[in-house]
């Protein structure tokens, strides 16, 4: 964090405001973010024997995060809308947590980047989670809300330390 | 977790639902969710000197989070429309992590509870920090969302160990 | 329909308005309502396998449905805001058609019934299965749409002929 | 439909995504879909009559179609957002049903196709129809709810058959 | 105004919140709020002559002001969700101005007053008014927004001077 | 207002509908709007002297303002969606009112103007200061609404008269 950088979505008077992104260029941008959802072991396990059998935990998750990328711009004060061209969200058991892992993936061509829509996705995932097993566990809690990757765009591309 | 508890959300197949909450007393309920997000030291001196100046990552974060209470039900499929009497949220630096802590407070007289608002208030005042500074600092985590405490409703109340 | 019977949401002058319901008792309110989605036999044979192995096409409709329901009062311009206590959509395959029958139930404590939330949840469940399938079959039809029975508020129980 | 086919929002193992239309050019597209709404006679003659005073039902039902129109990316979990340039709703009156034909037609400059924009139109323009004379009808039915015409992107023209 | 009152969506710090209505009372609350559009006199008599043709300005502005009164609480920081139980929207041409008067009526039973439903529902039917007209007229002024009548509610009755 | 003039949204029987904008060329386009809400001394100093300690009113009435402009297209139904690049809200007191002046600044690039977008900015921005203010002041009149100058497009550049 160089001393030239600020934080951009302030004004010359520390006002907030969206930041003027007309001048940057469209190119294809892609973000990957991550979280988890640490439960009890019994809550996991009944988790993911209701998924053999229909899937609904995880599936309802997934389409809550996709459904949460596209209104990103709706949730977040400063960001900007965009023309979202991919969203997908991958989740795995992790019984070492033992929880879940949420991995969102979310593309765009457009002059801003989609860190925002693949964070908003996977914390919204992980809040669907909580949502179907709190009935049974109310300790849960949703941690490691991260930007994983990003490519595309003039900052340049990044990836998260292990 | 005892052996007849199950996953309220699934129907006899499995298949995703809204629970009816239809028999249930209104009563005053009220949750307490906390999250924090983690970054670096000179971008948490950065936010509090610019909140020191105009107070607009913080404010903007308040905002985002109250209006994302008020849409929890829009974003997590099975939960229920609610009346919110209440919703604030505090965000107050925490040195140590170094970071910024926020608490979120819902509260509701009706028939279910309102955990998943506080959760969903504390999540997206996260985000929007992350937002906001995240040019400074894309390596800031999303962490220890949690429900902290809530009272009111048929199942009892609740608070989280330490 | 006898004749002193009118057009309830339309004003003195034609113009329309929302009805006023606030001297309306509280009341328990069920409604239900079906929709089917004919398609080719080889379409609703690959949405079946689909769902031995993974669910998502009948999950996400359903999904699509419960939250549709919570959106009727933005969707449909004089339907009033209400507190669904719950909604459920069960579909199923019907080889005679060929195609899917989607039903959907909504209930509410209040002042106005829930035909407008059934009908649309059962409406948006049967578009998400064209989004999912109309990459393989673009000659699919929604059809069929309407109230097979509603229950509680002032003006009677429904049930519609077979 | 031919056996190389699949439906396309499904993964690798079956669960649903957003699929990524990144690499496809952009053209214009346009969709024409097209529903009915059965009714009594009588209903008909009501909405029809009101219509030459004050033309209310038919336009609101107008107004709640092109709204629809651009929530359909909110609506049907899997659909991209996209910048509609023009939609309409024509609706007429069919004595022979007796009831009303709505027409929807959405256009866009875009990576993907409007289908789901015009059949989520004209659905919601049946469904406003059948909200504002519910009370002196509850036996309407929505019925035909089909694609009529697509022009425009790589999968080539559409025009339903008779 | 007298020296103890304070603003209340202010906490004890001065950061905005949600003021907690859970304690009040409920009651039969309604509100009267008016607008007026000043344009040129040709734009007038054209909107008025398609009004008598059609009725398609003053109809949307009213459908979008009705829907735009459910929409309050999303636009509105710090506003409570309510179960509106009557919206209705009057629009008359005063060519005095010249312009249009819209006035808008919101009414609830519930815990908060719905001032801010019914003035939200006059800007944006104003807005709409605007909006199509403004390829004739872009100077036309929107203008008198305020409360002119509210009833219910501790606070008591209010009636705006003339 | 040329005699060949009409009212674009409408259609050739009068009836609503979205313009066509396909054929338009992409080019940079700016709205700036202002709006003013007038108050009693009192609520200015109250107001003033709050934004000197945290800023809230004047800071959520911008995020708010903020906010609206990117649900303009869900507000008033014959906008077009577009993906604003720009928005930003000043606020300034003006004694002399006395009372506050909102600008609103709104930029695209893309097929239609974003005049809406800058107007529903600055309304949305005056009607959260008087929802924040009301408890103390319910006399305040929100006025002047305006667009003050726009910039690109094929209609050429506008310039509000003082």
């Amino acid at each position: 964090m160089a001393g030239g950088k600020k934080l951009t979505h302030l004004g010359a008077q520390g006002e907030a405001h969206m930041v003027d992104v007309g001048a940057k260029a469209e190119s294809e941008r892609t973000a990957i973010a991550e979280g988890i959802v640490i439960m009890l072991p019994e809550t996991l396990r009944m988790i993911m024997a209701g998924n053999a059998r229909k899937g609904d935990v995880l599936g309802t998750a997934r389409i809550a995060g996709i459904m949460a990328a596209k209104k990103t711009h709706e949730l977040i004060p400063l960001c900007h809308p965009l023309l979202l061209t991919k969203v997908s969200i991958d989740i795995q058991p992790e019984p070492a947590l033992p929880g879940l892992r949420v991995i969102a993936l979310a593309r765009v061509t457009g002059k801003t980047g989609v860190e925002m829509e693949a964070l908003t996705a996977a914390s919204v995932a992980c809040l669907t989670i909580y949502d179907m097993a709190k009935a049974v566990d109310r300790g849960m809690e949703i941690s490691g809300i991260r930007l994983v990757e990003k490519t595309g765009g003039k900052s340049g591309d990044y990836r998260a330390g292990a």
